[in-house]
């Protein structure tokens, strides 16, 4: 008989998102990696109790949307357009290492945990893709990853590799990765830009994609100026493009979708395509402002994500709610979008998009236990079952998460990590920086903007 | 010889704000209520030492814009119009009792102090004016502060009262508290509404302004209906009619200043009004993006402020900062605004506009000892100098604050108030909610939108 690890999780504010607007108070028991029970009593023994009186309990939030090879170039170029931005950030990306990506990833991962977020979706990179998952292995995060692909002239000349090469490592990543650690991870195929993938490359990706039945991950209609680049170039869209090349059969999640027509809009809600908004980058490129609401009253799928460290400059989804819900509205006014719809784009949409809704996204009996347990304070207060969702969206924030459980490991506890040292992380953070723009510099790749 | 009470602060990454950008690692002395010496090393003798290796030290935030009687309504009414929301919060705010109306102020000023602001410019209430400035004493916060007068039809039968009782009371309370609280306290003369308050209390006003050398503080140009309802009533703006009655003389302090002409843009800056901007509250209740980027441009001084927790719903000025910096970029570009227009806004523009500059806004010497460090944590790691203020604004949060110093008294100590406890703060804001939504409900003037 397999051992049973348990956790109690005792007399907490449960916001099950279940379809059914039941928030309660109540207790759950985890079993394993699943969630065995949710009642207003439970009086199982377990391994481990959680006292989560006068807290808050959430599913574990989603972010569809991150770059995590980025979170080491924090605050290095602020106040730019998205293209200069680009101009600084793409060239320090050449300039990982080994070791540097994995440290990237793992702060970038830590500061997720710690803020509630359980499962991410990963843009990538074409290299170190590896570094990226044995970090989100050895941190417990539950993860969609692959590896990047950058092979036609618009890439970088130092990022730019072989077509075939790209394809081949691409499948030996699924082929070792999809469905590793403890099922925490599972594949995905990140097409960085349109424009620097070959249509040989897209075409490739697309019979992997129906070979294993995974997801297509890209940015699309982000900004006017890389709209006009790219209708020069393919005399279409990107929306429009993988359309034509049935890339839409194949689960697209699409970044931003800043910039679309009604026509493009029929393309995203006929296939199906998830929306993956990400309002601070956004807004700090001035890039534009999402239809997040014309989407919604669309019928098509929007999630969350905080896209990068380098622009954003947190990967804390609390942040990106807020935001969410407020952008909007002085466009289209004070109903246009409501903390319920924010807060389901941060998980029940989110777990959609990455085509994992059997598994997360609520908190259920038998899903996976991706659990957060937020503290309450005088920063939320006074508190209302009654009208927790407005309260998570716009008056708790990430530094309120007290517990994160990810597929039934407890790895924060008292707002800490359990088995990784802050205080470490930052020191290796800041070694990996700088050893990162030494690099750069040395190959004239290193723009101060500072 | 009168006793020196005398703090050292050692080893932090120090932000100046003293108009020249010097941030560098050193050592702060105060000496009572003042700054006495910043140097790279001190090594006076002290009666207290703060160890600040590794963390930012800056300038108390100011908060110019806030309505602490309102703290107690958070999460109440969300995603409404302007009109609507105050259809239920005005009914709330007339169900004060002293209990209660204090506990509001404490429960704000709590969350404040915590979160790294030292000054704020409350706008008050027609009631209990005296006890709110009974929780800036006692929690020890600066504060300008004074007695809203709401006499005219406009205002609610349950707010309204006589206006010869609103102008002697409103002079009472400068006699009573104009510099009290070891100088915490200056006097300001909120009026709420101009539609709320008749000519003779605005005439009546300016006297007392001219009298006491005090500013005045109030509401303009938030919302567009809003706006129509003042041309119809008084034929030309809330600016241009304060200008008219000569209100202008006398420093002027308008928040919001979203909906505002070219001519009025002229009234603002050639009378030296300070525009207090509020972006959370302003895109929550949908009202519109200020000009804030043609307001500095203009050369007209902005300052920040978190508005009412009622709507916000926080009090935390790094979360307006984020917000002050990124709202204004999808509608006039990455450069528009940068982080360093925001964290002065938050910081000397603040002291400018509550004409204590003199005294706040900077960390220099001979100024008052309003100082506040802040934790460094993974979150905004890795961390520059070079870079401090981006960091600040786009990556710190309130969360971050590690200790507050005010007046030269440290309030917050590893992230806790020294003096109160926060669970205790709880209790006391459920049990004074609790008691307004039954006084509120006994008068039928509760309307339930959670």
């Amino acid at each position: 008989m397999a051992i049973k690890n348990t956790i109690l999780i005792k007399n907490g504010y449960i916001v099950t998102m279940n379809g059914k607007s039941e928030n309660f108070l109540g207790d759950i028991l985890v079993e394993n990696d699943r969630i065995k029970k949710i009642e207003a009593r439970i009086v199982d023994r377990a391994d481990q109790i959680i006292d989560a009186s006068d807290k808050v309990i959430i599913p574990g939030l989603i972010q569809t949307h991150v770059h995590l090879c980025q979170t080491l170039f924090r605050n290095i170029a602020n106040d730019l357009a998205l293209m200069e931005w680009l101009d600084i950030i793409m060239p320090l990306e050449s300039c990982h290492d080994e070791e540097t990506a994995y440290i990237s990833a793992k702060l970038g991962i830590a500061e997720m945990l710690k803020s509630g977020t359980t499962t991410i979706n990963d843009m990538g990179a074409a290299n170190f893709a590896t570094e990226t998952a044995y970090a989100v292995k050895d941190l417990g995060i539950r993860a969609q990853l692959g590896r990047t692909i950058m092979d036609s002239d618009w890439a970088p000349e130092y990022l730019r590799h072989d077509t075939e090469k790209g394809l081949v490592e691409t499948e030996d990543f699924i082929n070792k990765w999809h469905g590793q650690a403890d099922h925490n991870i599972t594949c995905g195929l990140p097409i960085r830009w349109i424009l620097t993938t070959t249509d040989q490359s897209l075409k490739g990706l697309k019979d992997i994609a129906a070979k294993y039945h995974v997801p297509i991950h890209t940015h699309a209609n982000e900004n006017l100026s890389e709209n006009e680049v790219i209708f020069q170039e393919k005399g279409m869209s990107t929306i429009e493009y993988f359309c034509k090349l049935g890339l839409t059969d194949h689960k697209l999640q699409m970044a931003h979708c800043i910039w679309v027509s009604e026509k493009e809009k029929q393309i995203l809600k006929e296939n199906n395509i998830s929306v993956l908004h990400c309002p601070s980058c956004n807004n700090k490129a001035a890039s534009g402002i999402a239809p997040v609401p014309e989407y919604l009253s669309g019928g098509i799928n929007v999630s969350l994500g905080a896209d990068t460290a380098a622009c954003n400059d947190n990967l804390d989804l609390f942040v990106e709610m807020r935001l969410a819900a407020l952008m909007q509205k002085p466009r289209l006014g004070p109903t246009s979008i409501s903390a319920d719809d924010v807060f389901k784009m941060a998980t029940s949409e989110g777990a959609k998009a990455l085509l994992l809704d059997k598994q997360i996204g609520s908190i259920e009996v038998g899903k996976k236990a991706d659990i957060v347990i937020l503290n309450r304070s005088i920063r939320n207060s006074p508190f209302n079952i009654d009208n927790v969702i407005p309260a998570l969206v716009y008056s708790f924030n990430g530094r309120d998460v007290n517990t994160t459980v990810v597929n039934g490991r407890i790895l924060v506890k008292d707002g800490r990590l359990v088995d990784f040292d802050e205080h470490q992380l930052m020191k290796e953070a800041e070694y990996a920086i700088k050893k990162v723009i030494a690099k750069a510099k040395k190959l004239n790749r290193y723009q101060d903007k500072r």
